[in-house]
């Protein structure tokens, strides 16, 4: 069964995902690196980095998709729509490699990039964008790829199956918070939770399976 | 040399410390028990509960103290002030075993209670309040007790040397927060997180000693 997970996505402890303001300078605010450092650190990102618990969870972002979904946030910086030749922060062989929905009230036309990854743009709401990208995905997962407005809209909605959260301690005072509105979330998830020698906490979130009908809850 | 600490001070994701509304009756508001009972299973509470890392961290809420300084909302609920019989929560033999400091606006005479607990009501800043706590301490550290605003207001000021949080895999939407106004201040502290088989996350800060004079920074 095709699932929905999100990986990789750092708050702070104040549950910020992203400082402020964002910008083209600046992606994440005034948070620069401190959210991602403990990914940059490891292989995943640079070949001479580390290979322990950090870059376990950090290369769960590779397997096993066939579509991405992400926020208008992810894909550029405030007024990015207003820029027709803007074609994302990766380059043209971005890192997704595989048909990637970018939710947007002015949607555009798709943007075809090297290595499998194509951009369509979706004015849709989560369960309408969900249902698009899973028909891409086939038997493969959708990953949600943030940012924190859009993982959160996707949590209220019921619609995500696995979320890994990785807690960095510092507090950014300011910027997009994940858990507004999701109040007692927790209980339709299994938790897990692992600090790593770099600081970070890793927390698995895996929802629960529905029980079986005729079985009391 | 005397330190001021917070040991087992538990929030939930969201940065919360307490629920609503706080009441004789639900003293953490609609949190109930789920900030702590983490502590709650452990044999610091009950004897036959578990001896693991989280017992090894709520016991040392035990050590080396000579004095304790609360916020108002620790000692009693909302409006404890208007009872002139109200002794805290913890019967004749409280916890603390040592003078108490209880940070109120409307102060009363101390109350002698039974075990070496002593309340004093002090309206003070919080650096009043700790000179008066140190000099009652002698060589023994200050426990600080909370609840968050009253941790926040020491932080805020520079006063909290150690400082243990308990990450609880929770999302409680609403209460009181933590880390507001408090942006930055890891930046204070060396950080250890460690992740307990009970779910939640160990969070020790530890304040960095200041640069010897002469060495550059």
């Amino acid at each position: 069964m095709s699932l929905v997970r999100v990986h990789n996505f750092s708050i702070s402890l104040d549950g910020f995902g992203a400082g402020e303001p964002q910008s083209l300078e600046t992606p994440f605010g005034h948070a620069g690196q401190k959210l991602h450092q403990w990914m940059i650190a490891t292989s995943f990102w640079d070949p001479a980095g580390s290979t322990g618990v950090d870059l376990a969870f950090a290369s769960r972002h590779e397997i096993g998709f066939g579509a991405e979904i992400m926020g208008s946030n992810k894909f550029g910086p405030p007024g990015w729509q207003d820029d027709p030749d803007w074609r994302g922060w990766w380059g043209e062989d971005p890192p997704f490699h595989t048909p990637t929905y970018v939710l947007t009230h002015r949607p555009r036309s798709p943007l075809e990039m090297e290595g499998g990854t194509t951009f369509h743009f979706l004015d849709a709401s989560p369960a309408e964008a969900l249902a698009v990208a899973k028909e891409a995905a086939g038997e493969l997962d959708v990953r949600l790829g943030g940012g924190a407005s859009t993982v959160r809209d996707f949590l209220a909605a019921g619609l995500v199956d696995q979320l890994h959260l990785v807690i960095v301690p510092i507090v950014l005072g300011r910027g997009t918070r994940l858990w507004d509105g999701l109040e007692g979330i927790e209980e339709q998830y299994d938790t897990e939770a692992v600090s790593s020698p770099s600081g970070v906490t890793h927390l698995s979130l895996t929802r629960r399976a529905a029980p079986a009908a005729g079985v009391p809850a």
